[in-house]
């Protein structure tokens, strides 16, 4: 008997699998190690930034009235009572005409306002004169004027990349709240499926689901546990699979979820008691794809196609390990590109193509990436970005909007938009 | 006396940078570890992708010249002799009309050329019926249709991402050729720095650029040595550089390169006997950054200021390293943008202006991310681009195109462009 499936668009099976993902809890971690961590509360300012005053140059600080009336007619000298290099506070404040030899960065004396830049000065005997007036503020940075002290800087939810970490170092976050990580588990099912130190054998293929998807868990900063490969075999699948969710937060399985007669992830889910989300996709390749929910656990039924398995993930575990993570900008980051060659297979659902895109003179073009069937892995290798053509027309063209989706970026989008 | 610099473009400082950098050795790490390096060999096909006809679907392959003149008025029977599961060799070849159940991946059998979908087909006592005529090759997928033996698929000097990750274990590199990781030396110099775990003082600010520019090598994949902090001392930094350059391949300093009194950088490359590249550049923020060369050790001075300093490692430091790792594309990738917001500062130098893009439905639109001075760092951190507004006008206005160079993003440049 032939299993009928009823296939869901992708937008509502990602909404399915995130509508069963909760955010991880919070743990605190060196600021050390925080980069690429998401952040799991705000940034707020722990003072100003700049917390005085300071000279934005190097020169020197006066009182801007003095210079009233300066000019190269009418040079006006200024007498130097001190030097303020960056960390160093002025005793004394500055009377008129007088002047401090200050550094960039430094805090500025009192009754000070403008800095005169060294090389608009022409020195004398004790000190030097200015040809030009200043106004008040001239080359001063101001307290607060990048933040005031309790402004809220930088929401929960971001990923942590360098300018976050230079933030939370300013405001003395040395440490700071972040989402614990998800454990996932990866297990490749497949009789055909060889180790990669494995010779190849009649039949048989060396196992690159596993390592891929190994690589895409490494590209959010998670790491994974491997179960390894099985062979098609209904019971040996659901003993590794009960130890992997004893161990594990979400589970990833390669193969297995089509409807042949060796395909045992549907009946693996049934003896567990997973809840199916859905078990079709109108999406090519991957249309498969399987996702099963165990109390608070995902399992994630992907393709035994590299190429179906690849994009699964990127669709549905990724934003699901995201979310978990706590972040607020889940899903993949799309741009809009011209389509660089025509694409004329039929589109019974939207195709995510693996493609090339590149910037040119004329904008951002993308191409697919050679060979572009389900069971294609050097296009995975080549590509760089999933370019998404609508089901509902054959007739994609060369010089055709689309849009693509970014693969290998920090950036991502709060919703899922195509 | 004031020290007069020559400032050079951006685009002749870069080039002055790469002229002074060699790929390191290559060294075999294995694949698990491999994710994120980049390639020093080329991935050559070890054999055909697929290694042989394979069954694309599930169903029963068959001979096509079998089932010709097959319709719904004509069904032709045929009579299943096995079963083939993907990873399982069938033993005998198939004669007229008979044919093999086979799974998806499964190799065909010997004299079968087509396979019957499973949905098409209606069961009979020893087999089943077709009622459409099929054509040789038909649902099969073959041996080498994705990549022939022998074939070039990846060139060296790409990133190892996870694509790359799957089609190296296709073809069974248990093992890879990628770069040694350079080793940089991080070193923030400034009297008025304080450790991210001290209370503030009047005059001081926390280091921010160090653990900055450490997150900025983590995003490459490269761990840094810390040399800490240093008050502006030319003895004791000078101490401090020497041993850096024992124990690294490169050094980055914050600080010290302005033109004040205080700023013992030129001192210090003078000392050391480096060949200082540029001193002075036409950008802002971070005109004041400076290369210097040692042997064949760079030392990379940044500004003490953040925003000057993230553009300075960015622009610089990174195309170096990324170099030193055999990447073909080491430079930022970049896009086209609507500029969304007027930017009217004077620019006599090109300005890099931290900046976050979207998607719109009218395209990428990238906004400065806040204050935008050379000392802020907020923008940094909420930034995830720089928008590049070159020398010449001071007219930048929303809805203008500009160039924005992309943050967190493993995709590269071959050629600096802008």
């Amino acid at each position: 008997m032939i299993e009928k499936r009823n296939p869901i668009p992708v937008s509502d099976a990602i909404q399915r699998v995130i509508n069963h993902v909760q955010p991880l809890p919070i743990k605190k971690i060196e600021l050390e190690k925080a980069s690429g961590c998401i952040l799991r509360e705000p940034i707020i300012a722990t003072h100003a930034v700049p917390p005085f005053n300071r000279s934005a140059y190097d020169g020197y600080a006066i009182r801007a009235e003095d210079s009233t009336g300066a000019s190269p007619h009418h040079p006006i000298a200024f007498h130097v009572v001190g030097e303020i290099g960056a960390g160093q506070v002025p005793e004394v404040p500055i009377g008129k005409n007088e002047a401090y030899r200050i550094m960039t960065g430094a805090i500025l004396p009192e009754q000070a306002d403008a800095i005169v830049m060294l090389e608009k000065t022409t020195k004398t005997n004790d000190g030097f004169t200015v040809l030009e007036s200043l106004q008040p503020g001239d080359h001063v940075s101001f307290k607060g004027e990048d933040a005031k002290k309790g402004e809220v800087l930088i929401e929960p939810g971001t990923k942590i990349h360098p300018g976050t970490i230079a933030l939370l170092a300013t405001f003395g976050y040395a440490n700071v709240n972040v989402s614990e990580k998800p454990i996932a588990g990866v297990l490749a099912t497949g009789t055909e499926l060889l180790d990669v130190t494995e010779s190849l054998q009649p039949g048989k293929i060396r196992n690159s689901n596993g390592p891929m998807i190994q690589a895409q868990l490494d590209r959010l900063g998670i790491s994974c546990r491997s179960y390894g490969m099985l062979p098609d075999d209904l019971d040996a699948c659901m003993e590794v699979m009960e130890q992997a969710l004893q161990e594990t937060d979400v589970v990833i399985t390669t193969g297995g979820v089509s409807v042949g007669d060796y395909d045992y992830l549907p009946a693996l889910y049934k003896r567990l008691g997973a809840k199916v989300l859905f078990d079709k996709v109108m999406m090519r390749p991957g249309s498969v794809t399987t996702v099963a929910a165990l109390g608070d656990k995902l399992l994630f039924g992907l393709s035994g196609n590299p190429s179906a398995c690849f994009t699964g993930f990127e669709l549905f575990a990724r934003p699901a390990i995201m979310t978990m993570m706590g972040s607020k900008e889940p899903y993949l980051a799309h741009i809009h590109a011209t389509l660089g060659e025509d694409f004329t297979k039929n589109n019974p659902f939207t195709r995510f193509i693996r493609g090339i895109w590149k910037m040119t003179k004329q904008g951002v073009i993308a191409i697919p990436a050679g060979f572009n069937k389900s069971n294609a892995v050097s296009s995975i290798a080549r590509g760089n970005c999933l370019i998404v053509l609508p089901s509902g027309s054959s007739g994609y063209r060369k010089g055709m909007q689309v849009d693509i989706l970014l693969l290998g970026v920090d950036q991502g989008e709060e919703k899922w938009r195509l």
